[in-house]
This record gives structure tokens, C-alpha cells and sequence, in this order.
């Protein structure tokens, strides 16, 4: 009998930036005049750097000419994509053959389809508060949700649970993490990475903000940890790197080491990607190809440090008046506490009515995000700096 | 225990393109000087229309400056574009929300992506010679595989099964037909829309290749088919329709009337997409709105006149050789019975070695194209007379 999948239903009722939306909407009814600063979702402000504007400028031509028409694309990512990436990594040091990196959509597009790679039973460890789409896309398949709570006794960097009868098989770690900002030291991850291969488990690394460490002593790679490469499979995405949010790319990085029974998961992604797609438009990658250009990356420079100085703006009113919080370094997210032992959704409310400031509210990342809100770094420094002002009347 | 996913390993060694390519370039390496005539593979030849250009150009301008830089988009498509496509229905007489118009990456993407919403337990019934994936992309997923012949006796339009035992919960239809060109008549459809509502099955409708259709009498989409709201999901690309191949870009409909154990079929998919994507590339929507203009459709028009009358000269050749073929008629491909008795990849191998032709096997569609081989329209005219006048000499 035809059945629709049940474990949609099991799905909590609204997703996070819904809810804020409906609630900004709302506001914006009845304040039609009021200027709303816009520090909730993480939608980067700046627009493309020339590098990549050039480039789709010339693939839109190389589209439009018999001579340079390119039609299916290989599914796994185009040739010079998959080599600039690996150059990219072994500029750093990291060693990978260009047939262990996958071009994709995004981080979001694939943190969702390569769960189709594990076996329903594995059961996904995730440290809250988290991207609420880690919870949600198990569920959907089914699986079995644990959860570790991130929080200021931990400072938001948990290390394994020391339990042994501790049955998670799939680890998601985000590291500069979304929404604390938190960032995991080399010996942190280490710790991760040795528990992963006592147990046979794999950890999703998602390492979509690792742009905006400076700190050198801190990791952009799991795979500048030792052991990673047979327990690990790394996301990445040119949306906050390079202001992607809506140009679309990410890449991941699955080392041919990574086999558990018999079955290799880069064999495996390569039968899914050639199922499954058609690659990823020749116009965006060639866009993504230009990043990864001395110039691209001077450029993408220069609008990482204008979100980096949102961060320094910010934090600098926070520490003059005293006020609790956590990430704005090495991190695009400043993660407070909300005042006065105030819930999450509560100080949201707070804060759009008497200073139309739109943060996030932790308790969206699950429940040890409760008493927290993120303010993202991705707006202008003009709202930014207007927000700090208003949080000074207020908190 | 972490487990990857065991159903990988039911697949079948490798991919039908992926073999064709290595025989190919096998052949090349021994006749460097050969000129190799490619009907193979459906990738189309000719460049993006000037419509969609001018787009592509002024999208890439919009993401260039702060005042027009686009970031996330809604994950179901944008505004823009679902409306372009809702209006494009109606001026067909078909009437859709445009919250019943989503976005994809592609046909292939969206075939792959789609099968979440359905349980596993669901048989997937497919009508072979059929597109690889339909069948891969279920073994993934576990589902039980359900066949039925399309061949010389049924015309390659099978009727439902009559057996009222037929477990099927999914089915496939792909009208024009990928490989052998048939095209369902509305009565045929109606058929199959009476079944899957009597039974509570889904028909996955494929309408890839529609643009293709001359006949007014043959129907372009399921939903011109009484009952089919009920039933029914249609999975569209502008691939062929308006070379997007290498560019990407598809669209689903699903009605809100689709219903199954009180869940709704685009409502999941809603929460589906809000989960796993963050929407499609802006710049490649922007193209794909181009298509929908008066100015793209006219253009679009000019590229697939080309492709017809490749047919044209094919089905000529054919028809005065005596050859046995199907398709070639509302449909970019030609399904030609490969003579003597031959086996497809028998044939495949002497068109290679004999004409330097490239088609496609019919085997590598299912049992049922055993026999067959595909040629594609898609080359260019030239390779086209010339690929006919080398069959000549050797059919």
C-alpha cells in the first residue's frame, strides 16, 4: 500500500526562520515607519567580488557560443573545480587526490543527501545547540537523534561522552560552530577524532565558516588532525566565504580511506552523485573556480574583515556593558546571554519591539540553546553599529 | 554500529554512460584519426538561446552590486519563477497555484530527491527500457523493484497491469518516452490515472522530453488528464527544452489535492526543501524565467526545430533502408531494432568499429531494450546526414 513517508510527521510543526519571519512581519504591520536592523539569519550582505562577477560574465559567453557550449557536466564536479580545491587544501598543508573532492550545491543541499550513505539504523549524535536541518533531516530518515549539550560549563566546546554504551554512529561537528561561534582547538578535535575510530564512527564535519578563523593556532580542516582520514567526511560552502547564499556552491572532501564492512564511501558518493545528479552548473562553477584565484582570494578577503569588523563593533558595546557572551572571534556569530535570566524567545520579542533589532534566538537550535540569541556579523556595519547603539539604551 | 548504506551494494557494477565512454575512448586510442559521430548520449549541442543569455548577464551584473546582490533564495523556487511557470501551465489550460510550481537543479536531482516523501516500504513499478536511475535510485533506498515490458507487442506503451495483485505503490512514466521515443495518447494516460487512483499509487510523470510533442492531439502534461490531481507528481527540466543541460534547471508540480493517510504530498515536500536546500542558484533562475518569455519561447523554438529535423533525416535513411524503428517522431530519439537478431551491445560495438557511430545499447535500459539501441537527435545536423549515410553503407 502506497504510504507517504510517517516520519515527516514526527517533524517538529515550523522551522526556526519561519517562525522569526512570521513574527518580523508581523512587527513590520503594525511599525510600518520603523527601521528593522536585520541581525538574525546568516545572509551575507556584500555582493560577489569582481573575480567571480568576471567569471560568470565569461561563462554566460562560453554558453552562448556552439565552439564553447558546455552541456552535462561531470556529476562528481568539473575537472578544474576539483583541482583548484585540492590545491586549495594542499596549500595548507592537506593532501587529497581531486577524485576525493565533490563539488556540490552547498553545504545545506549536501548535508541532507549524503545521509542516504549511512544505514538507517546509525544513530546521529548531535552537539545542541545546532543547525536545526542536523536533527531534522534524521528524523525524516528515521533515526535515532542523541544529543550533547553545548553549553557555558563546556564553553560550547563538549568533548565525547565517556560512556561506553554510547550508541552514536554518526557525529555532526561545526566548528567555528553555528550559532556559539564556539571553535574547536586542535587537541578538541583530536579527542573527537580518536573516539570516532575506537568506535567506528563517522564524523560530518561541517566546516562552513572556517573563513573566518585568523587565530592560526586553531583549525580550518578536520583533516589537519591526525586519524581524521579514516573517520572523517568535510562539508564546505563558498556561501559565507564567498557570499554563495544565493550563487550556490559548497564542496566535500571524502577521503578514499574512509571504508567501514567492506564499503567504501567515496565509491559509494561517486554512485549516488552519478545516480542522482547531473553535476552542478558549469556557470557556477566556473564562478567557484575564480575564488580559488590569487585574486578571488584577495578579494573575498576584504569582505570577510568588513564582517569581521561587524564582530569587533559589536562586541567592543557588549564588553562595555558587562554583558555575557560567547563566539564574535575566529567566528561570524556573536552568541549573548540573554539578560536577566530571560528565555530565548522572550528577549527575541524584547528586542524587535524596543529596538527593531532582529536577532535569533537560541532556543531554535535546540533546547540547550534556551536563554541564549545570535546576532549574525552578515549585515552591514551601518546596522550594525545602529544595533549596538540600541542594545546600549536597553540591556 | 555504524553502517553504511548495504543497498549500494545491490547495484549493478557500473553505469550505462560510464561504459559507453570507456569503449569509446578504448576505440579512440586505437584510431586516434577516427571521426566519431556521437548519437549517444541525450546531451544536447546546441548553446543557450539569446534570451537566456541577456539574463545570465544581468543576473551576474545584480550580484555585482550591493543594491541588487541577491543571497538566499526561498528554498521552493523563486517568486518570479514559479509565477513564470504557473502562467505557462494556464496558457495550456491547466490550472496550478504557484505554490504548486517548485524549482529544481534538474530532472535527474529531482528524481533522485524525491523519493524521501515516500516510504520504504512503497514498490517502485518501472516500465522498462527505462532511464537507469528510476530503477538505481530505489535499490538505494531498498525499495522492491516491480517491472513491466514496454516492447514491439504493446508498442512500448504498456496498458496497467491487469493483475489485481500488482503490489505497485510508485510509478514511473515517462512520456515522450527516454529511450524509445513513444508517447502516450491520452486514453493510454487515462488508463493509468484510473489505476493509480483506484489503487492509491503515485505516478511519478516524467515530461522531460515534452517540448518535443508536434501532435496536438498528445498531451504535454499528466495534469491534462482527468484524475490525474489526485495521483499525480511531474517532473520537468529544461534540459532538453532549452539546452540547460550543463546550466541545470528543472520544475516539479505537486498539488495540494495529493493525498495519502492524511499527509499531503506538497506540504512535505515543502518542509522537505526548507530542510535539505537552501533554493536554487538566483542567476540560474533568472535564466530559466527567460525561457518563459515570449522572446525565449520563439528562441527556444529555432533550437528545437534543429533537433527535429535531425530526426527528419534519420527516419528518412531508415525508411529507406526498411529498417525497423520506433520513436523519432514527438520525441528526440530513435529506437531502431538492431538488425539480425543482434544483441545492443553487439550492434554497439560494430556501429562503433564499422560507422564510428556512437548510439546507446538498449540493454543498458533494462532486459526489455535487449535488441535495441537508441540514437539521439541531439548531435548536430552534420553528424547527423553523415551518421545516415554511414548506416547506409552498412545496415
Amino acid at each position: 500500500m502506497m504510504r507517504f513517508n510517517a516520519h515527516y510527521a514526527e517533524l517538529k510543526e515550523s522551522y526556526l526562520f519561519r517562525r522569526i519571519a512570521e513574527k518580523t512581519d508581523a512587527f513590520r504591520a503594525q511599525n510600518p515607519g520603523a527601521r528593522l536592523l536585520r541581525l538574525g539569519i546568516g545572509d551575507v550582505s556584500l555582493p560577489l567580488c569582481p573575480a567571480v562577477i568576471e567569471a560568470l560574465h565569461a561563462a554566460a559567453d562560453d554558453q552562448s557560443k556552439k565552439e564553447t557550449f558546455r552541456g552535462y557536466m561531470p556529476e562528481c564536479g568539473a575537472p578544474f573545480l576539483r583541482r583548484a580545491i585540492r590545491d586549495h587544501y594542499a596549500a595548507r598543508g592537506i593532501a587529497l587526490g581531486e577524485d576525493e573532492v565533490f563539488v556540490s550545491s552547498g553545504a545545506s543541499d549536501e548535508l541532507g543527501d549524503i545521509l542516504d550513505l549511512f544505514d538507517r539504523s546509525c544513530a546521529a549524535l548531535v552537539i545542541e545547540p545546532a543547525y536545526p536541518a542536523y536533527v531534522d533531516a534524521n528524523i525524516m530518515a528515521g533515526r535515532t537523534i542523541l544529543r550533547l549539550s553545548a553549553n557555558e560549563e563546556n564553553g560550547f566546546l563538549p568533548a565525547p561522552p565517556k560512556d561506553g554504551n554510547c550508541a552514536a554512529d554518526l557525529v555532526y561537528l561545526c566548528s567555528p560552530n553555528n550559532p556559539t561561534g564556539a571553535v574547536f582547538s586542535k587537541s578538541q578535535l583530536k579527542e573527537w577524532v580518536d573516539w570516532a575510530n575506537e568506535r567506528g564512527a563517522v564524523i560530518l564535519f561541517d566546516a562552513a565558516y572556517e573563513a573566518f578563523i585568523t587565530d592560526p593556532a586553531l583549525p580550518h580542516s578536520i583533516f589537519e588532525i591526525e586519524g581524521a582520514r579514516t573517520c572523517s567526511v568535510e562539508i564546505c560552502s563558498l556561501s559565507k566565504t564567498a557570499g554563495f547564499t544565493g550563487t550556490r556552491l559548497g564542496y566535500t572532501v571524502i577521503l578514499k580511506a574512509l571504508e567501514r564492512g567492506g564499503m567504501n564511501l567515496n565509491a559509494m558518493w561517486v554512485r549516488n552523485r552519478t545516480t542522482k545528479t547531473n553535476g552542478v552548473s558549469y556557470i557556477i562553477q566556473k564562478a567557484g573556480a575564480a575564488v580559488f584565484t590569487p585574486a578571488g582570494q584577495r578579494q573575498i578577503e576584504d569582505n570577510l574583515s568588513v564582517y569581521r569588523h561587524n564582530a569587533q563593533i559589536l562586541t567592543a558595546v557588549l564588553d562595555e556593558l558587562g554583558v555575557c557572551y560567547y563566539g564574535g572571534k575566529n567566528a561570524p556569530y556573536v552568541w549573548m546571554k540573554c539578560p536577566r535570566g530571560m528565555g530565548s524567545w522572550e528577549f527575541f520579542d524584547k528586542l524587535l519591539k524596543e529596538a527593531q533589532i532582529i536577532a535569533t534566538p537560541g532556543a531554535g537550535f535546540g533546547e540547550s540553546g534556551e536563554g541564549f540569541i545570535r546576532f549574525s556579523m552578515f549585515g552591514s556595519p551601518d546596522d550594525t553599529r545602529e544595533a549596538a547603539q540600541r542594545l546600549r539604551g536597553m540591556v
